[in-house]
């Protein structure tokens, strides 16, 4: 053998051990569902979407059922300016009335979900996208009457979405729902996303978000928590010291821990191939919340 | 028994002849696939809209596989007026930029996919909305590249749609593809009715429209055409006596025909119950076109 | 469009209203099992016989799985008859010797089954004729030795109904059963019925007769119930005013419901299209039972 | 071990050796269907008739598919005379009159048919009765008008049949038949026996009759055929020497035959355990119909 | 009929004879799982070892489900002897060091093994040769360190013979197992049999072996046990009048039935037939120990 | 984000773009399978074995479905060795009398397959040890009188193997074969996994040896072929310059390609991860022959 050709191997070998390494944390996962969350920033760069959603396709061809669901804050607003349409709010809550409403299902799907829809399926074809209209995913009612259009969950119907994985699609679901009479509502997808991976019993929740993860106290951010149980989130929530955006995904991590959900991660995903690291790597990134107490042995 | 009693019977026993009248287009259809295409138009009036809907879940509750696909041109070109978006033409042909694309996109998928789903959900919760981006439904490349994304249909993926009609799901499809690299394209609704009704297998194409029928001569309404054949209806195109909106539902039809559909339909969708009266009744509405030459017994 | 053109389709539209009106009948009872149990007279006017067969054929193509009861009495009295055979009378109730029994099941499987399945099946292929000696279906023991081979029933073998209804077939079942030894029985055929709604697991029970249905006092033509629960009927048949063909009707009915089977109806089987009229209207005809207390909603 | 144990071992060894010659048959037709023609004569002495099924029901435990098909000529004689009805004769073959059909069909369900389930169910819960117009098994057309309802097959239904078989019951067919209109029709029962044998594709077709087989010279009983291939049987019919009752028997073989059924046979259904002779010993009984010719290597 | 041929066919009858008696217990057995264990002596003399191999095709054209298990002695002794490789004993159990175990996994997979999978295949091509390695089938730990490769069952897993038996294969099992860390051992063939019998949910388990079944008293011929439950066998094993050979065979047949595997019994492996005696006649032979008490009625 | 942390990502994610490298290696090769086939060599070091094992379990963690199949030379040589029995030769070929058989059996079935299987196992639990005389697999006949137990592969049955694969078992399989008549047969593993690579419609055929690939001269290292076609192996082999030791594999290439395999590999399995290297880089090592014509495309 050549030194150029051993060299060559040597260096495969060495790439070949990458995937060695992974190898238990694949073999843990395979046929497992998870649910990962996006909010909209994911699409303001482009790179960084077609660089998730190759993350997506890997975790598929590695085994595993992956269900994405996604908001579109951003966007909407976005939208909204430039259309002149103001933003009117009742106690800090912003009111969708029912062009506002329309306007969000625009971005959602017409817009974030048909984008992300596409660019899984530049890398194959079984991305689906739906909304919690499609098969009344989401049975919802009106959260407050002063807000209008927004809902909140009464019912999640897993089996469109069992259907679905079981067939080898990849659903990706934009936080809409509809109540009985037809009406149709925007829902917080922190929330349709906990909701969710009860619903289909997900192993583990996923929440990509901007921050690095939940801080004990959100100003020091050497107070970073990488792991806690379910009771000291509760306690977290309790002490009043999270910030205002980070209390809708705690609410989503307990409701899916209290359905079964194992675990659920809160993960900046600014980080490149954040997902890959959680749950490839033996360390994780970000805060791991268990449903159980602490053990040694997982 | 009262005479009271008595005439309340024989007032039901009326209904139910009608009911009887129907059997033996109830067994003739079961169990068939049926692919209808409305326009954005179905969604100007509310009532009718619902009134067609309940018409499409009657189908279904009578044992037929239904197919929807839509359009969205009034409303596309509504929203863009909206937005001071002037159109721009190529050869009498609308170019469809990006940003026009992304517009599209946002009304079909956002407005009217979303609506019509919706307003069928009311009466169940089978139906689910998608387009041809989800899983690679409709594989496009651009028709002409002075119209931008404008989509000619290269493949269709029929597994998706059979996936959800044999879970007795009820597929609502808008008019959008994807080319390889991941660009969407606008598709001519039309068109996408017969590609997908010949994919799926469909025993009738019908295509509402908001005139009677086909016109031997089109400024001539009583010159109406009840029944054609394939070979009839290749002449009346080569004719060119057509109106311009007519040609591509023409040459949907005729896509259906060749791959195998035995019978497609132009009705006018205003008529209440008109795709109901096509169906279950002996006479039908509009016009019929068939694949093979007339014959005393179909 | 002509005026006569208009016309027709504003009949026809009144048509598919009469359709419409019956859906949520039909969106209710699709899938659902019924047992229908119909005495032999149902044979004595073959108009009749032919259009109650149209019903159940209807009733299979609006999607709900029908199994047929019958029994056979006045064709057996008619046979014996015309072969001298006298009747022999113990407390009250006939007597059944070996060669009635013979004659019994060549009345009740020659003849009756037969009719009725040959009459269904000139509507298509799916009616299938059977008796409890098929598969064990009703297994029995003697009433009372006095009787002779007058059975009662110990068991029901649900599987081979259940096998023909999943794939498709209409059973219809004789009321005959056996024995572990082999011995046939005669049975009672609206007490068969009872225990095989019950069986099956049915939505609901009907029995045709020729009455209009359960009256208060059976002489005041005024007194017939519409409606009552399980605890009424058992009040009314402790009460002893119930004609004595009624009674083994209440017990089937009886049975029924506390075998969990919803609501039980015994209609006029003179009434055409009786069936339908019970299943597609919302007043419904005859006597309804339900199992619980009457509710506002059902 | 003591000598009187050590003798009734030896004896059981014996019969377990009857087990292990029979091996290669039970082995050569685990899983093969198998369709066995009675006469209503089985059903003469009753201890016969028990003996009969429990052959049948021996079949079935080491894994063979049976179905039985039966007439019911004597039966059918002896009930018509107990009722007076005379028979009348066109061209030698009885006129089958409309109340001769409901007799006979009395006589094939309510009797032949009912017994014949009820012995085989004393040792199991398999059989199913079922006659060709249970789902339309049998289409028939008049025969010849002079002769009333006496059918001719026009199509099999091998569906009905398997499912049952699929299922793992036991069907026994009664050789009625009907035409799209619903008239009934009685059928030779050698007849049906060859089309159903033919339809299912059964890998033998056993004709029991009352002669040891088929004679070379019917007066000359030493000039019984053990075995001839169907050419042999063709000359034999157009030879014109065999016995009348014969010829449709011999007629059903080969429409078996042509139907792809590899061996069919007449055997003396008076032998006890005939069934199972022919079945599971070497050397056979009666006489053996092969579809190709005879070679020294089955 | 000649003389001769009825004298045959009387010859032929008594052997059917033979299967009717069997009749009922083929009934009993069919579909039923039975889990039989051989020592390596049935290999010792090849025409009983293919007498024996026989036996068990029969028993599964008879619609059992047979599960062979077996160990090596003798042959692990004489291979060790002829490489002069001395036994070393610590407390009268023989050491088990990694050379001694890779001897014994020689003898049991590659000759014991094969050559039994060899002579079921010779009849067929469905028996299928594993060990307690292959698929982790018996998961072990040592049994005593002093005793090296000895193992100790902690689980079975029945999937993978449930998946053969599923489809319709014949799995036979050399009593080898592995533990978490890839280390083989040597377990005893009547405790895998044991343990085997009670996952599969065995509806027999059969030692057999060289004595003719269970003494009251070893030494006394005439104490042999016909029948006890498992109440008497444990007092039997407390009174410490067991062989020690027997010892492990009771135990594992206390497994067995306390798993839930209602007979189990101890045959006397140089009887001819041995297994098909006890299966197939009234009387069987050895030792047959049951769950429960003994009943008149099993 | 501490500069340490920051580093720790930065790490992993280069990890996680080794894995992104491979996504379209894993994509192609996600459920298609594989035939691997090893000497015994790869046992005579465990480190190498454990490392060869976890590269095999990897390959299916990433969805491909493997094949083992194994020979055993050096081995048997050695035990031979150690009984003092002495190699005979006849023409060049070794001599395979019933002994030699039998310790080849021992050496293939009870130390090499077991051992692998034991590895692989530690790993999980879906290995299975088989031989071609399991369900047999192998069906021989002897290839030389004079060469005795030496096998020529007369069919292989793919259904035991496709069974294990559809339960998601890995079959390692040992190259022995029977006959009809129960012998058995020692087959060459290369010529075994080439048949086997056509039977089960392998997507590759690997051939792991101890040399780095095919050399156009043998004697010159540099002449090493990296890839060519069908044809050009032919004129290889026609050529006369082969190595001895190479012109089984390259037979046993030639039977798999001409039975569809569109690929085969011969790889130096002294490269740690030889097989991981070829599979998921574009470069591959050792020798690749196509079926087809060398096309830039493949």
């Amino acid at each position: 053998m050549t030194k150029k050709l051993a060299n060559k191997i040597f260096d495969l070998q060495k790439k070949t051990e990458t995937l060695i390494e992974m190898l238990p944390y694949v073999t843990e996962f395979s046929g497992k569902r998870v649910l990962i969350k996006v909010g909209g920033e994911i699409l303001e760069d482009m790179n960084s979407a077609k660089s998730f959603c190759q993350d997506i396709i890997l975790l598929r061809a590695l085994g595993l059922q992956v269900v994405l669901c996604h908001g579109g804050g951003p966007q909407i607003t976005k939208l909204m300016k430039s259309m002149n349409k103001e933003a009117v709010f009742v106690r800090g809550q912003r009111v969708t009335d029912a062009e506002t409403l329309d306007l969000t299902a625009m971005v959602l799907l017409g817009n974030i979900n048909r984008t992300l829809v596409s660019l899984l399926n530049t890398f194959g074809k079984r991305a689906v996208g739906m909304s919690g209209v499609d098969a009344r995913l989401f049975v919802c009612r009106a959260k407050d009457p002063a807000l209008g259009f927004v809902g909140e969950i009464c019912s999640v119907s897993a089996r469109p979405i069992m259907n679905l994985l079981n067939n080898n699609y990849l659903p990706v679901v934009a936080s809409l729902g509809m109540d009985n009479e037809g009406n149709n509502y925007n829902i917080n997808a922190d929330t349709a996303a906990g909701e969710l991976a009860k619903a289909i019993g997900a192993q583990k929740l996923i929440l990509l978000t901007n921050v690095e993860g939940i801080y004990e106290n959100f100003e020091d951010k050497s107070s970073l928590i990488s792991e806690l149980d379910e009771q000291g989130l509760r306690e977290l929530l309790a002490g009043g010291t999270l910030a205002a955006g980070m209390i809708p995904k705690v609410e989503s991590i307990l409701t899916a821990l209290s359905g079964g959900v194992p675990h659920a991660h809160i993960l900046d995903g600014r980080i490149e191939h954040a997902v890959l690291l959680e749950i490839f790597t033996a360390e994780g990134i970000g805060t791991m919340v268990r449903r159980g107490p602490q053990t040694l042995v997982d």
